[in-house]
């Protein structure tokens, strides 16, 4: 049984990286049934049988993909009380799969709105969950170190901040995801820090 | 001959729009030439007699639009000379155009390396420029306030920053552009700023 298991486990991973290929060249719209059963190896019949519709692929990718990311951001967490260095590990956490795994991400980036009803919201709700994390690490930064930004703008730029590479990381020019992860952390954590401009906001309100 | 001229101007701003309505519904693969000449109402045989291919009608909306951008910049960045103004010029200048036109924004984004030979070398080239004018200005304050950030990164996260609100942007609860421009540069004017992480990072280096 168990053998049976890892085997169907270790063909539905290679069948989800081969659909994240397809997505990946040719858009969501772009891409047939045919592409991917073409692309993983398995009759267009199968394909049907077993995943139904794209749109089931593209859920089990994007499943996979969150439900990973945040198992591993929590066994981050546990071991780390600084605050500062939760947000770290956060970032770190982020972008250390996020170039481990670059195609899944452009294709989870691309086709966020894509999948409607009951998948959709499902995903959707995974993301709230793993938003709600960070915005829980920012507001505990914020109580301990009296900050005044506004914790939804900072989590969307730091989402921005990690999320854009996609568009521009270059390993041999970029270096790795602790050399980005630090530098990115460095610009964000400073930037919400209080300044001048903060407390002339603060007066302002 | 300007009213002919000016009533052209008119027909292709209209069929650009259009178009840039089906890519954002439909993505780029997944839009047709009969798609879009159904959208912009002229027949299919005049949309390949005016623009070739979808890959021309993209190439003109991308031209069009970081045509404007640059030029609303460089009108703007005129009557400023203080470095951190300049950089919150360059903020602004890009919401407010981005928050005008999220279709388009969302098209660039998504369809960014699709064209190729020399429609893409032009729009890389005007891309090229866009982001050579925002290293300039972080390289200015750099220099000013002798600071050590690198500006790879700054700039990139920067755009990073600015260009995920696609995903995001509310206007009841985020406000215009000139209010998220305010909060986002304060968040990355501090966060380029000399900190005890930047000092540290220099004495490593």
């Amino acid at each position: 049984m168990l053998t049976g298991k890892s085997r169907f486990d270790r063909r539905l991973s290679s069948i989800l990286a081969h659909a994240t290929n397809v997505f990946y060249e040719k858009g969501y719209e772009g891409a047939s049934m045919r592409d991917l059963s073409r692309a993983s190896g398995m009759s267009l019949a199968g394909m049907y049988h077993y995943f139904e519709s794209k749109e089931k692929l593209l859920y089990l990718i994007q499943k996979h993909t969150f439900a990973t990311i945040v198992e591993r951001l929590r066994s981050r967490l546990e071991e780390l009380s600084d605050p500062e260095q939760r947000i770290r590990a956060f970032i770190l956490n982020h972008l250390e799969y996020f170039l481990a795994n670059q195609k899944a991400m452009k294709v989870l980036s691309h086709e966020d709105d894509v999948l409607k009803n009951g998948f959709g919201s499902e995903i959707r709700a995974i993301k709230r969950e793993y938003y709600r994390i960070c915005t829980v690490l920012l507001d505990d930064l914020k109580r301990k170190k009296m900050l005044t930004f506004s914790t939804r703008t900072a989590v969307l730029s730091l989402f921005g901040i990690m999320n854009w590479i996609y568009t521009w990381y270059n390993p041999r020019v970029d270096g790795d995801a602790a050399k980005l992860a630090g530098e990115m952390g460095d610009i964000f954590l400073r930037g919400i820090r209080n300044g001048k401009n903060a407390k002339k906001a603060a007066r302002v309100n």
